[in-house]
Order: structure tokens, then C-alpha cells, then sequence
């Protein structure tokens, strides 16, 4: 699908597992991934994504075990009432590998400086590993051909609180570092990933197909539990791998300003909301100099029947 | 019109002046009106406002000179890029009486002891005066029947930065405080005040109206041109005098929940901002106990055609 040479950070969570799915149903060539807090720990998420690669045929991608705690801070502990209690939805699955011996961060500079100008990253969690990336090598961005992550919230609430996204919540004053850095973003936020849903048809018809598709639908179960009740009716969102399919191309947003993202890290009520500026919808906002993030406001439908048509390819 | 008692706060201004003709042109109860820093120094304002409230024929409604300064901050200056040097576009007007010597917070506070559960509430500038009559007299929010603001932003850019609009950014610790307090608060915001705007059409139809409607057509060259780069056309938006009219019942959103508010004033880059939940558009987001704040996010069309006719009343 893609040629690019990626790196992709997760804290493999359902959603993320479901990504796992679908980049390798897409044949991206992954070069490594580095888990990260989040979803649950990052030693925790190292751990299901070896375990969910094997199963998927792709046990030859190096994994690495990210930062367990944010910048400055603790990590809060794992959201099991979302992604259950091994954070796959109780879903147990054989035991594959091991680790690499590099840290997350290493694995993303090494890389980048292998694959100058070409390497891609893809970040579905909280953005700690590529701030301490950052802080390592400050030529990162230079090297990195662009990144696209899961986070935030433009125009929408978040789900943490009122304006607060949860990856970016969880490291807000990384956050604010990565985007900051001078390397393009794409923020795949709530904005489109709210919209971005199974139905529990896609539910069972998952779970007719092979091996991973069906361990896939047997942690949706707990999934679907959390979101039921939110949307109303027994369904969930696809929060990254609808990041995953940006990333891919596979989706192409229907509209997706580049605009200012700063992310505020004050312990202010606003802390862990990325305020992106939004002005130029009016004609006469003056372009801002340096301005080089996207952000995704409005997918196409659909993106449900793909994930499925994608998923049920996986051995 | 609306037979309630009503105490007016702004900031006069050209959509304030546009504001004022509106609630005379209605026969709104004006019982006083307060000035507050904001698009010019607030005892200029109460200049503006005396002048204009004798040229249409309310020399009778007292005026009252409110704060000059942001609570625990100085004032900035006058908008004078976006009203012009004297804050109504240049017009001269004839000087008319003078302001009475209680304070406008003063002001409030009597009124609302004079008229117990009934007085009503319009600021269309900077909310010192209400945080300052709140600080005065910690009843004051049971003995308002309610508070209507222009100002904020839910889900639309702010008109300042990104994220924060003039009336909140030029005093967001007394915003804070305002929507902190137990009364409820309909905040018009930019979400509805962007979309409610004159067009040419208006402006040369105003001009040949009575002497009130000429003075504020005249006023309206200097804010049109501050807005037509904005909108791509000559235009203007018409923040306060919307705020009247949804405060008046003329004007009926056609979505505005009622949901929590509060105001970042920290000195992060959040400052200034209106945090609305608006978590609430998902159906299972648990209602919040105390939720008391409306925020229009929509309105019909043809607010200018309405606006006009009723300016259109003036002497």
C-alpha cells in the first residue's frame, strides 16, 4: 500500500489494536513501534502488541517499550473501563517475543536517521516518546518526512473533560513540545474520530473472519460496552485507526484547514486542549508565517464498511 | 416590548450603539445603564451613550460610569481599529447631560434591590461591573431574574486569538467570576454574533431613516471597513444588538443548550477563553448538577433585515 517507511507509537488499547490490524492488512512497511502509557502501560502495551503482531503474521517488527511515565509527571494508570482490564478487552492471546532492548525514543531517532527524509510517523498515543525524541535529537524533525497523530479536539468537546482529549491530556507538556517541533502534524482529533464508527453489524461479521479478525471482534466487546451508552445505540469509535487510514491515504478528509496548534500545559482549566486556530475560515485572517499543521474536520462516510473490507484480509 | 425592568452594561461602541437603538426602537424598560472599558475607555463610553440615548429621545435613562480598569489589570486602550477615535466611527454627536455619580456596579446593585426576581440583565462589554456588584453584594444573583452576555466563543474561533473573544479577554477574571455565580447566564457568543450581519443594503437603507438611524448608518463606514476584508464583502457583524434580541425574545436560537461554562484566566495561552461542555451533544454524557448557562449556537436567518426595520422606528 504504502512505500514509506513507518514508525509507528501506541499503547495497544482496542483501537489501537484494531490499527495494528489494518496497517498490516495494508502491507505498510513498519519499520518499528514504540509503545507508550496511555491506554494502559507502556510495558503493558509492548507486551499485546508482539502478542497481536505475531498473531497477525508479523512477528519480524522490532518492538520497543516507550516512557512509562509523562514528562513531569506520573502516569495515572490504566482506563480499563474502555479497554478492559489487559487493555484488549480481557482477550487473551498467545505469548510472542520479546522487546527490543532500545527505548521507544532510540528506536524513533535510529530510524529517522536510516531513513532521512522518508520515515513516517504515525502516533496513537500520548505523545511522550516523540517529545523525549525530540530532546535527544533535536534534528528529528528534519529527518522525519512528516508525522500524523491521534489526538485533540479543533471544534468539538473532548473526552477527558470539557476541552481535553485523552492522549493529549495524558501528556499535555509533551504535547505541547511535539507541536511546537518543525516538523508537519496531522491531528487526527474527536472532531473526525467521533464520527468514525463500527455498528455492531461490522461487530459480527468481524468476528466470521479469520484468526486476528476474530480476536479482534472478541475484544470489541468490552469496547463497545464503554461507547453504547454514549452514542446511543451499540457501536463504538475509531478513533486510531481512522489516524492510521489518514496516515495511509485511504481516507482523504473532505476538509482539513492547515492551521496554528498550540497545546496548553498550564494547570489552568484548559490543560491538555490543543487550541487551534481556526480564523482562517474568515477571509481576511492573515496567513500565519510557519504555519504547517492539518487537522481533519470532516471525513466521508463510510470509513466503518473499509475497516472491515481491510480487517477481514488479516490471517 | 418585554415588560421586565432591565439594567444595560457596555462598551459604546458601534454595535453597542446599534444596541441601544434597538431597546429604544423595542421600548425595552431601560432602568439604567452602566459603562465599562472595553472597545473604548468607559467613561468615553457613557459620553457615547448619554449622546446617543438623547438623540433618540431617552434623555430620561440614567447612565452610569462604570470600571476603567480590568479587575486586578489595566485597561489596554481603545479598539479605535475597529470603532473608530471616538468609538462611534468618527460621528459627532450633540452633547447631551451627564453621567449620574453612583458607580454602574452601584447602579446594579440598586436596581436589583428595586426590583427583586424581575430586573434583567444585558452586558454587551467586559464583565467588570457585574464581577465588581458581585463582590459588593453576594445576593446580588438571586435578586437578577437573569444575565444576558454577548461575549465567548464554543465552537467557533475567538476574534483576539484563537480561542479568546475581545469582551472575555479584556477582563477574564471577572468573567470568570460572573459565570461562577449562581444566576443564569445566555451566552452569546461569536458562534451566533458572526453569522447575525448588515450588509450594504442595510447600511444605505439605515441612511435615509430619521435622524437616530442616519447617525448610526454614519457610524457604520468605519466598522464596515473594519469587518469587509474579514467577510470577503462590505459587512458587518452584529455581536451586541444579537445579544438584545435573544435577550428581548425577538430573536429565537434554533439550538442552545444549556450547558457548563467556565473561563480560563490564566496566563496560559488559554486565557481568555469560554470553556462550554458541550459533551452533552453525545447522548449517555451524565447531566452535570448546577448546569445553569445557555449558549446559542444557532439562529434563524435574517437577523440584519429584522434589525434594520426596527432601527428603521427611531426618531
Amino acid at each position: 500500500m504504502s512505500g514509506a517507511p513507518w514508525y509507528l507509537d501506541c499503547d495497544t488499547g482496542i483501537d489501537d489494536a484494531l490499527t495494528l490490524g489494518l496497517l498490516v492488512a495494508e502491507r505498510a512497511d513498519l519499520k518499528g513501534i514504540g509503545s507508550v502509557s496511555g491506554n494502559l502501560a507502556a510495558a503493558d502495551g509492548a507486551r499485546n502488541t508482539l502478542d497481536l503482531m505475531a498473531l497477525m503474521g508479523r512477528p519480524d517488527v522490532p518492538v520497543a517499550v516507550g516512557a512509562h511515565d509523562p514528562i513531569g509527571g506520573v502516569f495515572g494508570g490504566a482506563a480499563d473501563f474502555v479497554h478492559g482490564a489487559n487493555g484488549i478487552g480481557g482477550v487473551v492471546l498467545p505469548r510472542a517475543g520479546d522487546p527490543v532492548a532500545e527505548s521507544a525514543a532510540m528506536m524513533l531517532i535510529r530510524l529517522a536517521h536510516e531513513y532521512p527524509s522518508a520515515l513516517r510517523v504515525l502516533a496513537v498515543g500520548p505523545l511522550t516518546n516523540l517529545a523525549l525524541a525530540l530532546e535527544l535529537d533535536p534534528q528529528l524533525p528534519s529527518l522525519v518526512a512528516d508525522v500524523v497523530i491521534m489526538g485533540g479536539a479543533a471544534m468539538v468537546p473532548g473526552n477527558v473533560n470539557a476541552v481535553a482529549e485523552a492522549n493529549i491530556w495524558n501528556d499535555p507538556v509533551a504535547a505541547n513540545r511535539v507541536f511546537a517541533a518543525s516538523w508537519p502534524i496531522t491531528m487526527v482529533g474527536l472532531d473526525v474520530t467521533m464520527e468514525a464508527r463500527f455498528e455492531e453489524t461490522h461487530r459480527v461479521e468481524l468476528a466470521s473472519g479469520g484468526a486476528s479478525a476474530q480476536a479482534l471482534a472478541a475484544m470489541l466487546g468490552v469496547y463497545f460496552d464503554y461507547y453504547t451508552p454514549i452514542f446511543g445505540r451499540p457501536s463504538c469509535a475509531l478513533h486510531d485507526p481512522l489516524a492510521a487510514a489518514i496516515a495511509l491515504g485511504t481516507v482523504v478528509p473532505t476538509l482539513a484547514p492547515i492551521v496554528p496548534i498550540e497545546v496548553d500545559d498550564t494547570d489552568g482549566p484548559g490543560r491538555g486542549q490543543t487550541l487551534v486556530d481556526l480564523r482562517s475560515r474568515f477571509i481576511g485572517y492573515p496567513p500565519q508565517p510557519g504555519t504547517r499543521h492539518r487537522v481533519p474536520l470532516q471525513i466521508p462516510e463510510g470509513f466503518g464498511d473499509a475497516l472491515l473490507e481491510v480487517l477481514l484480509r488479516l490471517p
